[in-house]
């Protein structure tokens, strides 16, 4: 009686007899072609660290950002579609300036994490920012606001969820599984470090060089770690 | 001479020869994917009990946030897209908030819960906050108000009707048997907790504990239990 | 050299081979999956009675109304899509309220129906009310002008009949035969709601109470009965 | 080489092969389907004489209304939709009615029939008034301006043609032969009453009735025949 | 390697492999369908004459009009959908009194020619005038400006092209060969005036009589022949 | 695991699986129905040279302008939809004439070019003089500018090009291979008049005669030929 | 249970269930069909080279414009649709010196290529200079800023990377693999621009002549060399 899946998948926004929306799902499905990331939540501060494809000697690694600062204390990392991401981000450091200069105070994690999630429930509507298809991109978003450090993960079909610990992107599965096993609450901010490294270098093919990952951390400040402090976690692995 | 029932059920408003609105019937089906959630109306007040899916121990079960306050004698609980009944519970906010500020008193429960009811039949109309599909989510409203405590349940098709005790979500079927069983208009608000939390504990996979489930009374103003309280409830079983 | 009718019935608004509107039509068909109600017009003014059918002892009967005021001196049933109703009668009420407002004098019915109808007209276009499918409600509107008493049956299509007595929903076909068979238009109010609700009766699987049929008299002015008034009349059957 | 017909007839607007526009055709269709109207025009003024399908005992045959006023030197009958019919209607007295404003004198009975077409012709467009589909209804215009008497005839196409005798709607076949061979010029109003009748009774398959037929006069003001002049018709025939 | 030609007509606006647009193509076919009109340019002035097909003796010959007035010096005859016609035509008028306002001057045959032929083309496009289809019409636009009298054919693609005689419709296949027998550049209006309507005869099924034609000279201004002056053409014959 | 070509070339603006326009392609290929038009550049000056098929002996050869003035120092010739080029050439008579009054010198031939290039690229789009559709329509574009003269060649991609001597149209494989062998950069004007018509002359089915045939020079202000220089220069070949 | 991959791709914005956008794909297939150009960032300056089609001899070889200023610091070299790849130059362009004017110092070159890729990943919406489709263009840009000489690389997914020596177009494969054996990071701008040549050299089926290529260089401003130091550079292989 009812159609096969696939006659309902193309519709944008459209229910299938399931009550399942295929265009999301799929969009989900982009994210697992992605580099993976990684966040580590202490009480020290937030760790976010991302693989980055090399895919030519004569690429410049730099310029594959795939950890973005939005507002001085909130981070976040990327799988999936980049571009789509930069939009998301864009839209998120402007709300988050312009809370500081209405308000003049920061703007919080939640709020702003839920203002990025607004944005992706909006694709398929007419207005500035938004998208006729869904945004092909998860994010981790990494903040230290009053109720101190925090880690949110948003998928493609606007919902946000606060983890500990969360991996996202191709290698996302056996990563959740290692940070499963190695996270605790009491990690300080460089054993933090040393486990979203770890658990990144367990899921990537080639070999971890400062070159081809980023760290990000927040504590309280974002701060995007050089070459030789990404060096000097590696050292420590 | 007809076409099979999945000839018409694409068109997100289109009738079918027999007079359905297939669209609506499937945002009807996202729901039975949806964690369970009860609400069950005493004298005393108003229960809402709602089962959380906690897929990781690193994720923060504070922040799966299925019961909601809408204003402080309203608040909802939910099933079926998270991110759907977030823009419908923002919407009933500024209503409720733009009726105080009018009028200078709290909206009613039932005219914020039509209020709610009319966003979710606008659906494939353009406008602020309509969307271009069905809302995919059921909402239990719990609200007290000048006529007393009340219990309202709408779906995705705007309607909208008024229950002493209510079950939405994957296991709504047998928590509907359960309540209708052991429902009584004489209970008292801590008895409604028990009946509300022991007909989720009967549908729930998992063992129930002050993680996994959410808690919230309207008597006369909305409260979301503590992990303390929700473990006194649990006791208490 | 034609196509099957089942070709022609998904274009919200094109005509079939026969000059035939399909999704018209089959709106029309969604008022027969509805409640059954009844109107009968006497000299003394005007009845309304509608079955509602309780699918749960725990639902709040009031709750369902499927007999609402329009303005003072008209009110309506309705049978099929609620929703859609209710966004029918809210247009009324604004149209009523605007016309006392501007002309210091009550709408007449006739003027009240064709506003409700060119409304039901519009649908696919755009505007304020306006739907992008036919509205999927048939209604009995009752009221009481410089004219006398009347009654008018809105379909669909956007097309209103004066009727003497007339029946809409799922049973409507045994319960016009029985109208026809024991109307006369010497009925007093009584007599009147006698026919209406014996009627109702014929069709209604359920047995009568107070509390599963709705009944309102327009005598001149709208007004709903208290279980207790259902009650009597039930008792004078 | 070519499709076959049905391929090129659900596009609204939209060329077969041919050069056949068949969505305007379909609708050419519903005008067989209504009942049958008659104009007549004569020196002494213009005749409308319309069927009146009664399809219930209880229905108000006078809120059935086929013959219409659209200024007081204009009127018009109408067989197919008869709700576009309204619209159709309602827009001719804006103009009309605007026209005496502007330049304080009636509107030719030429002009407003064409201010209809054009309306007509608009489908598919965006604007006040226009619909999405063509106006499924033909009307018979009926008028008396500095020129006389005169009958215009319009279909859903947006043609429209002087005639001095038309029948429209389901019986329209025979009734214009019939007309053919007894029309002359030189017939007095009453003769052309006896006509239209006539020419109706014969095509109707019910009996003639001062219920069952509406009969309107143009001469030189719109007058709509009381149910006694109507009886004084039929007792001539 | 393609599809078959039927693949690609029914896109209003889309190229088939071959670089053809069909549905412009099928318009132009439209114009086959209609009654047939023939222009002669003499040095004297322009002659237009077209058939009217009475397809009922109760029909007003006047009220089907073929031929119009533009402006005082530039009338057309038509073939194809009326209607259509008619937007053209109000167009063009429009245009030429907004000039002759602007510019205190009549504008150009040429200038009136290319405005026309300009709204032809912009189907498919927004805006005031503009169709969602091609023009289903055919003109042939005769006038007198400071170059002398002139007479232009236009088409569905909007192209336009100046003709000494020209013969559209049904029957122009027949004509166009007999007007290239007998044309020649010395005629004078008379003799046009007997060659347009020898033409039209040789083509038309019916007898030609004073009725069933229309024709217009444009010498310098536009004027209709009467019933009079179209029997002393006739009797010329 | 591809469609076959034909299921990509419909979508207006689509990208086939090898990243190809059809609807673009097709454009090209209404091009190659056209008539044949030849530019050459001389240091004297440009010359463009089109055929015009005379379809009837009563057509005015005059009235079909293939090659049109843009500016008094730029001109062009075109091949292809005859009323796209019209909307393509009246955009550039405007920019040109906006850049005379708005910096009192004449824009060059290379930003009228690409003025031309950016319309035709905008099909597709909303607003003033856009398309639904590629524009069907080849130009030459002969100028003489500040940098001397010059010969542009531009198609339906947007893509233009400076050429020497370039042939379009129907006849243009020919006429180029004639062009290339004969064309020196040392032709004076009158030479260059010569080979433009000699390479017309070859491609050409009908006899050149200074009626089918239009000739137009740039040098240093655009020139459209009469009759007399047309016959000039047949009797040169 | 999944369509096979054709069925997703004609969709201009539409998730295939792996997750993919087809038509970004096929458009990153047209720059495969397109001309190579070959970017190579020394210390001293970065170096574009292109390959030109010369398809006539009658071609005038310096309008065909593949590598462009957008600022005085900032060149491109493109390969895949032109037009295309001239929409976002002219949006650059406008960028650039928007930029100048409001903060009175040149844009970086980063700042620059993100708002060409923001202009690439708005397909599909309504906005002044988006398009409803994907750009069909790859671009290299060159540029000199405070950070020093720099070389970016963007695909139509609006991905942009930095590197030190890319080849895009037919021939970028065995380029890139020649970039990658020859480049180091030591080389001067003179060895940059042999490298660059000798490379474009190897995957042009032409031999290389002082016509068939352009060479950019941005050192730190740009310039497009002229024929003779095309010449020189030649000379130097």
């Amino acid at each position: 009686m009812f159609l096969t899946r696939s006659e309902y998948d193309r519709g944008v926004n459209t229910f299938s007899p399931e009550g399942r929306l295929f265009q999301v799902e799929y969009a989900i499905e982009a994210i697992k072609l992605g580099s993976t990331a990684v966040g580590v939540a202490t009480k020290e501060g937030v760790i976010l660290a991302v693989e980055k494809r090399i895919t030519s000697p004569l690429l410049e690694p730099r310029s594959i950002e795939k950890v973005m600062e939005i507002d001085e204390h909130i981070g976040c990392a990327m799988s999936g579609l980049t571009a789509d991401a930069r939009t998301l981000i864009d839209h998120a450091r402007a709300e988050t300036q312009s809370h500081r200069f209405t308000y003049n105070e920061p703007m919080t994690v939640e709020s702003c994490t839920q203002s990025l999630c607004d944005l992706a429930l909006r694709f398929g509507e007419d207005g500035e920012d938004s998208m006729s298809r869904p945004f092909g991109v998860a994010l981790l978003i990494a903040g230290w606001d009053e109720s101190g450090p925090c880690l949110y993960h948003t998928d493609p079909s606007g919902t946000f969820v606060k983890y500990e610990a969360k991996a996202i992107g191709s290698g996302s599965e056996g990563a959740q599984s290692s940070l499963q096993e190695h996270y605790n609450k009491d990690l300080t901010l460089k054993e933090g470090e040393t486990l979203a490294l770890s658990t990144l270098k367990q899921v990537m093919e080639e070999k971890v060089t400062a070159t081809n990952v980023d760290i990000a951390i927040v504590a309280p400040k974002f701060h995007l770690l050089t070459d030789e402090e990404i060096q000097e976690v590696i050292d420590r692995l």
